[in-house]
């Protein structure tokens, strides 16, 4: 039961499925976890919080894992970004904005490049800067992204591309995909392979609080939304046109469309938000997760998400030994 | 080179590809030449023009072509509803608004009923209304629809519904899906087959102005947005939140935003969106297109499309005699 195709040479891992670098889901623990099962692990630098990154990382048990950050973010504490590049991650991620400056360091230290794109521009960046592997996302997916493209036009349109101008690239789908039918169709579509974060949010390993978890379980696809109202409250500066995809609840049914008016109140609800993360009252607290939780019915480990999404994707591309050269 | 789903089944045909019902691209012609290729030809009945429907459904020239219409539209001339429902088409579709009440029609005559869905709230629906078949169309296709599904996890999501509470319902993909790398990947999500609305209508024989189609074929799938700036010229009901996907264009940049203003300035508008339909100015009249253009080079005939997507997608599947049941 093995699905084989350049992502998996690339990195030498057994399945061509990796952990999205969810900021604060994917602590040391989950990304161990996938890459024990297989995948490629990547850790949710995210913000680039110091403290964070330290605790989490010092967790890893496999070396197998890499990291992620969001770029605009990590470009402020550039130290943080050296340090995690020195300890010689399988791949660094950059994500949301132009990574060509980070992308020198990457490359200076000689690890994997990968690059979220959301728009042909984006990834004719990306390619520019040097990324190996191009993460195609979908504004299906759960966190932030753009209001652009979704994931089944936007795959093989980002596939032509790299064949015309730089075969050698990596093209991973992500966003809306969540079990062995989105791996399958992935691969029809001429990607390399998927990244997933909202089915790897809702595992045992994923640092989320149980309540939310269960939240989620209980959610149909139709119940999520883009919204800025969370970005503002905690005054995040995310460039123009970056968006949450996340579950609907009380407090965007409240505030969404009244950004100005939360812009002059956030550090009043921003109190609320806290107290509501410890609390566990996802009413007010974000549950931060994309249209694949309508997939998604049970908690179960990183490790069983792994087998079943590539034993489903075995059973349906109909071989027990897929190669994708075949296809192409 | 057979894929045969029940969708192929269900209606006697060939291939597992059913042609959008679209205003004006889809006339006789082209529903005619869907058929003769092997897939589910659908007349555009749209707004229910009468003088439209009279001359393209005059012009069809196979037994295999079926009908849609825009259901609040039709809803204001049942007399051209029923006698299109009396000429016995191979199948009637329904979109945009709730089928209750032309559903109880069809049904009566005997006739296949198709309803578009974008919600699994809409999925409900139509299965109690006593759809045969769902079209899942995701938020990335051309024309009209809502901001609310992607095509990649909204299609397993209506597979697992309809297999828990009506499984003999037909589920067909729409919204992206230009190529056989969409239908095989379509058929791995565990659809039966796919609706292309874009891809045909840049066919040779689609009613649409050969400027237009120059742009689409120019066109990155980068470049759509959607907007209402064009039903609000033209005055169209639409329910609250539907949307039209369109080509970016001059007209879109001018009035998109600024739709307030564009109600109080719609003849003088309409005149000139008018006017540049006769020209061919696709700078100022509409190009109705989805994400799809991006994965569109060329204008060659229905058939071929046809064609060339049943081979692609068999050769991705790595048979010839795909046999969906297998693989379910
Ligand atoms: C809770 C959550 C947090 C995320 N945080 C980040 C992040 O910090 N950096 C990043 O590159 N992507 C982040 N993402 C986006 C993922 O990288 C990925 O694109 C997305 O989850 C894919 O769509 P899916 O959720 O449908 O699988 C996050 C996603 C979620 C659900
Ligand atoms: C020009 C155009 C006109 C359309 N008109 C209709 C229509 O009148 N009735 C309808 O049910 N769908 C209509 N659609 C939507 C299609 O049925 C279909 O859902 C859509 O084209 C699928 O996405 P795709 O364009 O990416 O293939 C139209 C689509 C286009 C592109």
């Amino acid at each position: 039961m093995t699905i084989r195709t350049r992502l998996t040479e690339f990195f030498e891992i057994e399945h061509p499925i990796i952990l999205a670098p969810m900021t604060p889901a994917a602590g040391g623990a989950l990304a161990s976890a996938v890459a024990d099962a297989g995948g490629l692990g990547l850790l949710g630098g995210g913000y680039a919080d110091r403290q964070w990154y330290e605790t989490e990382s010092s967790l890893i048990t496999n070396e197998r894992v890499g990291c992620g950050f969001i770029a605009w973010a990590v470009e402020a504490d550039l130290d943080l970004f050296d340090r995690a590049l020195a300890e010689r991650p399988s791949a660094m991620m950059l994500s949301f904005s132009d990574p060509a400056k980070l992308a020198a360091r990457v490359r200076q230290a000689g690890v994997p490049l990968i690059c979220m794109i959301h728009t042909l521009e984006h990834a004719r960046r990306a390619i520019d800067v040097g990324a190996d592997v191009l993460i195609v996302q979908g504004t299906e997916a759960g966190g932030h992204g753009l209001v652009a493209r979704s994931t089944m036009p936007f795959v093989p349109a980002v596939v032509d591309l790299v064949a015309k101008i730089s075969p050698s690239v990596i093209v991973v789908a992500a966003g809306g995909i969540a079990d062995g039918r989105g791996l399958a169709a992935s691969l029809m579509l001429g990607a390399d392979g998927v990244l997933m974060g909202t089915r790897f949010w809702a595992t045992r390993e994923s640092l989320i609080h149980p309540a939310a978890k269960d939240k989620v379980v209980a959610a149909s696809g139709d119940e999520t939304i883009r919204t800025s109202v969370y970005d503002i409250v905690r005054q995040k500066a995310w460039p123009a046109g970056y968006t949450g995809r996340l579950l609907k609840n009380g407090f965007i049914d409240k505030w969404h469309g009244r950004e100005e008016e939360l812009r002059t109140l956030h550090s009043e609800e921003l109190s609320k938000v806290e107290a509501a993360w410890a609390s566990g009252d996802y009413d007010t607290a974000n549950v931060t997760v994309g249209e694949a939780v309508g997939l998604i019915n049970d908690l179960p480990s990183a490790k069983d998400i792994v087998r079943r999404t590539v034993r489903e994707a075995s059973e349906r591309l109909g071989v027990y030994a897929f190669d994708q050269r075949i296809a192409s």
